[in-house]
This record gives C-alpha cells, sequence and structure tokens, in this order.
C-alpha cells in the first residue's frame, strides 16, 4: 500500500500551480475535436522542414562526436557567436561573456528566480503578464505586485507609484519583468518614448529590467516597423538589463533553444545555476540552430512569418466581428500571436470556457495573466497557430457559447 | 559604466558554487594537447550514427508539425510508453501516471530538490556521492550529510545512526540519495542484501529514496551480472523509491533526455515543477529516442556497450599497474565508467591536478564529491572516453606528474 507522499514536500512545492496553458495543451492532446486558440504554438507548416533535414544529415553523417556529446554549459561556442550576429542586428552589442543558451526563454525565467528573487522580495510585472513569468517566480517565494498597462505599454508613472510603496513598506524591489514587443497575452507594442524612460526609471531607482523578446521580429508592417521593435537592451549603457530571446517562434520550439543576454556577472551566475539544473541544452538542437542562422535559414523565416501571422490576426479580428459585432473588444496587435479580448458585461472567463470546450474551443482565461485578482472579464486568443478556416470554426464556436448568456458567477 | 550586480544577487545565489566537473570541461574546451580523464563522458564512436541519421531523415521527411511544436510537460506520450518497456526489463512495473520525461538526470536531481528539499532539511548522501546530486541539493539551501561506503555499498548501519542522530538534533530528514550501480565516483556495485535492507530502513524510517541509476546496463560480465543491477525501485511496495535514469549512456547525451518513475503523487508535483523550468525536454530528441527503443537501437546497444567499457577498464588497471605498481590502490569497478583512486600518502589531490595539467591530463579531486570535507587522498579517473591509447598515453603523464613527489599542502 503506497504512503501518504504531501508530507515529504518542501512548502515551494505546496505552493506551485499548474499552468493555465500547460492545461489547455493537455485538453487538445485528448484527441477530441477541439480548435484551440489556447497555446501560443508557432505555425508548424512554415518551420523550414528540407532545411533542417539537410543540416542534420550533414551533422550525422560527420561522425563528429560533439554533435552528440555532453557539451558547455554556457552553449555551443559557434552558436553563441552566431547569437551575437543576431544581437547586432536588434541594435544590441554584446560579447560572448555576456550571453550563455537556455533550454527555452521558460529557462532564462527560471534562471532569473533563482539567482536574482529572494523569498520576500517584489517583482514588478505588468497587468496582464506572461503567467509563465508568474509561475517561475512565484516559485522564488515572491510577491508580485502588478503595475497598469496602457495601449502604449506600462504606465512609468505608475511603475514608479508602485516601486515607492513597496519600498516604504520595507519591501527588497529590484527587478521588473516586461515583454515590450507584441506582449503576451496583451498584443502590445511598449513606445519609443516609454522604452527610453524605463532605462532612466531603473537608473533613477537602481532597479534591474527583465526584458522578454520572443516576438520582435514578428511585426506586422501595416502598423508597425523594425525601428519600433528596437529592445531597450540595445540602449542599456550601465547593466541594467537582461534581455530574454528564443528561436522558438521563429525556427522551432522543438529544439528548445533560446538565450539570455545580460550582464557577464549576472550571466556568470546563470552560467553556474544551470550547471546543476540540466547541465546544457540539447547538443544536436543547438548545431542545427546554428546551421540555420549561418545558412540564412533563419532571416529568410522571417518576412514569410510575419506575413502569416498579420492575415491570421486579420481574419480572426475579422471573424470576431462578423461573428459578434460589438460584443468583444481588444486592441490591435502591431504583431505577435494574441488577441487580448474583453468580454461583454456579465461574462466571466473561466464560465465562458467551461461553456467554449462544451462547443470544442478552447482559450486561455484572462485571470491567469493577472497578478492583482483582476482579468475575470478578459481571455487570450491566440492566432498564430489555427489555420484561417479553424480561426473562423473556432469563432463560430465561440459565438455559440457566448449565445448561452454565462452570467458571471 | 557598468553597476556591481553583486548587490542584486538571491542569498541562493550567493552560495551557488561552479561544477568541478564542468570546470575541467572548460579545460578540455580550451584545445590544448589535454588527456582527459575527468568528465564521464560516453566513447562517441559508440554512438549509434546510422540509425539517428535514418530516424531524424523519417521524422522530418514526415512533415509533422508535432516532430518540431511545444509538446506536453511530462513528455512524449509513446516515448513515456516506451520508456515503461525499459523500466519492465529492469523488473520495475509502472504506469503512465509514474513516469515522467526530464532534460537529463540533473533535471531529475533539480527537481528532487526542489519538490522534496526544504531549506534547512538534512539530505542523506554517501561518502563519496556525485558532485551533481552535491550541487543540486545544495541549492535548496540543505545539509547534506554524509555515510560511510563500503565496498559493496553504503553502510547501512551507519546510515540509520545518522540518521537518528541528525532526527535527534531537530532536522527533518527525509531523503537518502544513492547510485546502486557502479556508483559515481566509486564504482561500486550496492549488494542485494543491502538493497533489500536499504527498502526496509526506508520503511522504518519512514524516508524516501533517490535512486539514481545511469550505468546499471553497463555491468562488466567478467564481475557482474544482470541480475545484482537490479534496481531498488523494482522492489517498492509502498512507493519509497524515486528512480531515475537516462539514455546518456546508452544512446547518447546530446539528447538531453532522461526520466523519472516515482510515486504519482510526486511526478505530478515534478510535472509543475518542470512547466515552470523548461516547459519541456527537446521533442526532436524525444522523438528520435522513442523511435531508437522501438526499433532495438538500444537493445543493441548494450552488449557491445559492456565490452568496450570494460576492456577500456582493464587497459586503465593495466596501465596504472606498470606505470605507478602499487602507488595507487582502488576497488575494482564492475560496471560503469569510473576509477575512484586513493593517492599514496603525501599527495593532495589538488596539487596533483596543478602538476598533471602542466604534464597534460586531467582527472576530477576527489574533493568535490565528499560531503565531509575528505577526499583529498582520491582521485576520480574516468576511463569510458579516451581511447586506449590515450588511456595509456594518460597515464604516463599521471605519472610523470607523481614522479615530482607533489606533497600535501
Amino acid at each position: 500500500m503506497s504512503i501518504n507522499h504531501e508530507q515529504f514536500l518542501s512548502r515551494a512545492a505546496e505552493q506551485m500551480q499548474q499552468s493555465a496553458i500547460r492545461k489547455m495543451g493537455a485538453v487538445l492532446a485528448s484527441g477530441r475535436d477541439i480548435i484551440s486558440f489556447a497555446p501560443g504554438y508557432p505555425a508548424p507548416e512554415t518551420f523550414p522542414w528540407d532545411a533542417f533535414a539537410e543540416i542534420s544529415a550533414e551533422l550525422f553523417a560527420s561522425r563528429d562526436g560533439a554533435v552528440l556529446q555532453y557539451g558547455p554549459t554556457r552553449g555551443y561556442k559557434p552558436l553563441l557567436e552566431s547569437i551575437l550576429g543576431v544581437l547586432e542586428k536588434r541594435g544590441i552589442k554584446a560579447d560572448l561573456r555576456e550571453v550563455m543558451t537556455t533550454s527555452g526563454s521558460q529557462q532564462g525565467l527560471d534562471l532569473t528566480a533563482r539567482v536574482l528573487i529572494a523569498p520576500g522580495d517584489t517583482v514588478l510585472v505588468e497587468v496582464p503578464t506572461y503567467t509563465g513569468a508568474i509561475a517561475a517566480f512565484r516559485n522564488a517565494q515572491c510577491r508580485l505586485v502588478g503595475v497598469r498597462q496602457d495601449a502604449d505599454g506600462i504606465n512609468v508613472d505608475d511603475l514608479d507609484a508602485v516601486c515607492v510603496r513597496e519600498r516604504s513598506a520595507g519591501s527588497r524591489v529590484n527587478l521588473l519583468y516586461l515583454v515590450p514587443n507584441f506582449q503576451n497575452p496583451a498584443g502590445i507594442l511598449l513606445s519609443r518614448d516609454k522604452r527610453a524612460r524605463l532605462l532612466e526609471w531603473a537608473e533613477r531607482r537602481n532597479t534591474l529590467i527583465i526584458e522578454d523578446d520572443p516576438y520582435g521580429d514578428l511585426y506586422f508592417d501595416d502598423v508597425a516597423t523594425a525601428a519600433e521593435t528596437r529592445p531597450l537592451k540595445a540602449d542599456d549603457r550601465s547593466g541594467r538589463v537582461i534581455y530574454l530571446s528564443t528561436f522558438s517562434k521563429t525556427l522551432a520550439p522543438g529544439f528548445r533553444v533560446a538565450w539570455v543576454a545580460g550582464p557577464a556577472p549576472i550571466v556568470e551566475r546563470f552560467d553556474t545555476a544551470k550547471q546543476s539544473m540540466d547541465l546544457m541544452c540539447g547538443i544536436l538542437d543547438q548545431r542545427v540552430v546554428h546551421e540555420s542562422i549561418v545558412r540564412s535559414v533563419l532571416d529568410r523565416q522571417a518576412a514569410p512569418l510575419r506575413n502569416l501571422y498579420r492575415q491570421r490576426r486579420d481574419v480572426m479580428e475579422q471573424t470576431l466581428r462578423d461573428q459578434l459585432g460589438d460584443g468583444l473588444s481588444w486592441i490591435q496587435p502591431k504583431g505577435g500571436f494574441f488577441l487580448w479580448v474583453k468580454l461583454p458585461d456579465g461574462f466571466e472567463c473561466q464560465a465562458l470556457l467551461d461553456k467554449a470546450m462544451e462547443q470544442g474551443v478552447i482559450f486561455v482565461i484572462g485571470s491567469a495573466f493577472c497578478v492583482d485578482g483582476s482579468g475575470h472579464d478578459r481571455v487570450r486568443l491566440s492566432f498564430s497557430w489555427p489555420s484561417p478556416e479553424n480561426i473562423r470554426e473556432g469563432t463560430r464556436r465561440l459565438a455559440a457559447a457566448m449565445e448561452m448568456k454565462t452570467v458571471r458567477t
């Protein structure tokens, strides 16, 4: 007979929560006829299959033991050098002491939590913000305190007021977490003016900024330009910004290759921490990604991806309007994967999700993104993964779910 | 000008230490003419290149989006099913609720630390024990307390005495960490009698056992049998054992695919924790490993690997005797990758390593494996990776370093 295992858990483990997004992934994997607006999956038809096939065939044919052996925790050195080139195109000058690979940007968030967050610290985040950051930071036993968000990104006055208030109350406040480009979940592009103000704010208040940038390359050129996505890190003169980015959205997420660019002493600590977390990222994956950069596969991905996701945004916006009129509202995303939709009065996100699942469509509930208990009148709809036909059908199902006049519980 | 970043570190980060093994990897990557007896790398000439090439070509040709997409945190389900088959061959009956994939067994250790170790806990380990476990557990701010080891594995009487003593002093003692098969670093095979006694002990003292088994398949059949490697987990009736194993030594470490088999409630917590650590293991890697199991590539690896590593052990033992006579002593390993060598009087491991590096040979210092401050008269020599010629040459270099009559400092 099995014993009760709860007695052996650490306090941290007792408080860990299932990811709302990952839970939806499990629903999806159940095999039912379900259209998913839930996970931020890239469109698999965009994966450069032929290039990957060619590269991996060459790597295996080389019989170079290093392709499948243990490698340095920091990352495969030629890949790190390629990443410096990717950063340079985004306006960021860095050297090898300032970069390392991570097993997805999620690991960059986890490293941040372990190396930079002590129990009881206050960490500042937008309302709403990415659930994966909420989970990783919360595991470090910190307080997450929300800051208001405007249509052009975080409200810097509110940010400063919250920071001052928290410090007055005795909290250690060292970190602000941000997704400046096409935020997850709100789809918002942080204005250039605010980027400058945030750097100035970090200097004045002696804080660090975690800049999470998975979507910067995926701007929609009807309403945004590459220049507007320039990372804060590009103008970081004193080492205030820890920049996270990934190949998951531009090459493929299955490789789990992402990276951090930050001040050398922080990256050194991240390296040490990763040694006891998973030793290293997959080395075959790193080699394939490196070759994809060297052979310009990555560069060739960008324009078609921007077009494809822009078209899907258009389809989703149009069919939501067609199906639901003015019932739903949102700020048009200028890039990325998501619509952050406000529900009509009387609707609550979890209750709507229950109805929507009956109709065969899923999304992520808004409250999962909000550290202040708000978001129950919101849902995140991802347009990146479903085909245009599925976006239309899923929207019809959503409309059907909403006709049930789900009421706030 | 860059700011001082030390001020932002968490206490946990301040205490993290570089891995002694990983440091040696960096020396190796420097490109000097160095023969390495340091890292426990498998022999790359044993990687089944053709099978991997064929499998990955088919996976890419399939254009199945799931091959490169995000997937479940728990793991690719068909792989989890294959793993159940691997476990069954080792005598372990488990179901899908009891297994999950990890990004190397190092992540299994990190999950253990996060989910099962609270700050201030006492965790019991052998002296010596695997450095990667020491690092992962230490990061959870526990006390690591050492237990004596005999030629047939951990001393169960000492274990019980230490457990009682620690609990009397007010410590929470929930975990014993063990590598029963061809231990890292001591190469020791835990006797069958002691396996049974340990299960009984865990029951009596209400503890869990972390059974780390990377080398179980790699027994040397001149002195050991498969039956002797039967995991404790196979006879665990009440859910006391959390079993970690990996494909790193039998297929290739570059894939970072390992797994945990444990009580369902613990595995469920591990899954939740992994969600915020790295979301999932590389999915292409998981698919290649799965196909390698299904197509019997894994099974065909075992016998040749056992022969190859046994030959290397023989070469290393013979040349150490030839070069150094009775100067060094060790217990003959019955499997695995390592010789745990006792130095002659007057030698200290770090001082010897400094001299050895001048001669162009490296190893891991014994003190890195010992939580009680001992091990300065020991070194770990890995025979798995260097060719027989390099084992001979490296041993000559080691002998040259020792002729310098390094004295204890």
